[in-house]
């Protein structure tokens, strides 16, 4: 519980311990300059929060354009689905080629049929258990976005914008994707940072157990705080007269976000981590 | 000059005249229901503004990554150039399929070879003089980012995500794109305005006096003042527990943004404007 404590205690107040015995450990077990730390990780979750900010406040510009998300309004030759679904799949298929999925951060929506990189490639070894490759949910992050989100934030209407509005959800659908499977990389700092505290666990594929250990529910209560906060910051009508135009008026609903973290982004993090955690000792 | 001295006002004390003479003009001359007025051109040139700070601060995210520019790193089969334009040039070819540049407010930075669109096509007709399409300026945009700008707010260094960064670089350029090219409906709306007093300029094809007319120092001072701000509050680390845990540091110096729009955004924009009207009579 240690750990658990401490990391509860640097999320918690933004503190950075640059040289305690504990990240010093880190650094050395980790055999790798650029190895994560809980101080980058801590640093990439808090980043990640603005890009997906950004992204819900970007895809707020259009109404929700319904035609986007409809097999038989699309009708593209060759392609079996909706215009979301060809712009997701068409945009990974050349991100593939210019090596973007060579990244141990990035997990494609549709790895079926994905085309090679044809650029050099880069080293990415070494950071993460082999076969965290093997774990992917991005069939979830797209469920929840298209099913439950985008109605929470997108106005209902019809603008005709749509292959912009299909640019604007794989934005977002990129950076929620990025974020939750970036649980690999949390898995893989809390795990060094203590190993004991998971073998038993991990030993008995005790996923509850596992769960258990990852949850610090205050740690959550103030995720959640922040990304409202940073819905009304990011979100707000900036003037030169005023520090804040919005009158609590905002371009996404702070709340949207609290939620967002707490029904899908916090929990799936979490299963990536107990997913990792399971093949840590393969 | 009472058109001028309006929009001047308008633009500098955000005030919205909804039920001015003015626009109730605008809106009968214009025989469609959805034509701009200065008050939605003004709210979309506002809006747009937080998409191009977003983008930079997104595209900040990353250093330089030079191998992403460098047509020797990338040795693409069947391509020559370097991962930013095969990037840009495959995303814009999927995304014209998807149909984004049947919509006037797109313009393409690859036009040669761009596939047709394959959805159903939007009714686009009416806003603009038809000779609009004729006009892109990307080759100007293009070379400004990569060449003065791009160094102004990435720092040095490189992290390998060369296709994520191709990728931030294409949501900067077309976000750029989008608000330079909207000119086209800035100097419709002032044309629709008052067309006396623009047609002995177009008639004359006085540029000078064209760029004069449409020149408000005053207002631009304070779309520079308003970037600067956006970059201030959008680019600000987020805490709980303060207004502004930033201390003066932003993810992108707020000057950049001042400049961007002094040297490029807003003279390319009256560039557009030039062009438009001086077409506007044909």
């Amino acid at each position: 519980m240690v750990v658990q404590l401490l990391i509860l205690f640097l999320f918690y107040h933004g503190v950075v311990v640059r040289d305690s015995n504990c990240m010093a450990e880190a650094l050395s077990d980790s055999g790798s300059a650029n190895a994560p730390t809980i101080e980058s990780v801590r640093e990439s979750l808090i980043r990640q929060e603005d890009t997906i900010v950004f992204g819900l406040i970007e895809r707020a510009r259009f109404p929700i354009n319904s035609p986007t998300y409809s097999a038989s309004y699309a009708k593209i030759p060759g392609f079996t689905g909706s215009l979301a679904q060809f712009v997701a799949h068409e945009t990974e298929a050349l991100q593939a080629k210019a090596g973007r999925f060579t990244s141990p951060e990035e997990n494609p929506f549709f790895p079926k049929d994905l085309p090679a990189s044809l650029v050099p490639s880069q080293n990415h070894t070494g950071v993460l258990h082999p076969s965290a490759a093997s774990i992917n949910i991005n069939k979830s992050i797209w469920d929840f976005y298209f099913d439950k989100l985008l109605a929470l934030f997108a106005v209902p209407g019809d603008d005709g914008n749509y292959a912009a509005t299909a640019a604007s959800d794989l934005v977002c659908l990129q950076a929620l994707s990025r974020r939750i499977h970036y649980g690999k990389f949390v898995a893989e700092v809390k795990f060094k940072e203590s190993p004991k505290e998971y073998e038993p666990a991990i030993r008995a594929k005790n996923r509850d157990a596992l769960m258990k250990l990852l949850t610090v529910e205050s740690v959550e209560e103030a995720v959640k705080k922040r990304v409202a906060k940073k819905a009304m910051v990011f979100g707000q009508e900036v003037t030169l007269n005023s520090t804040d135009g919005s009158n609590g008026k905002y371009k996404v609903d702070p709340s949207v976000l609290s939620r967002l973290y707490a029904e899908w982004v916090m929990p799936l993090t979490k299963l990536v981590q107990v997913e990792y955690l399971l093949r840590r000792l393969d």
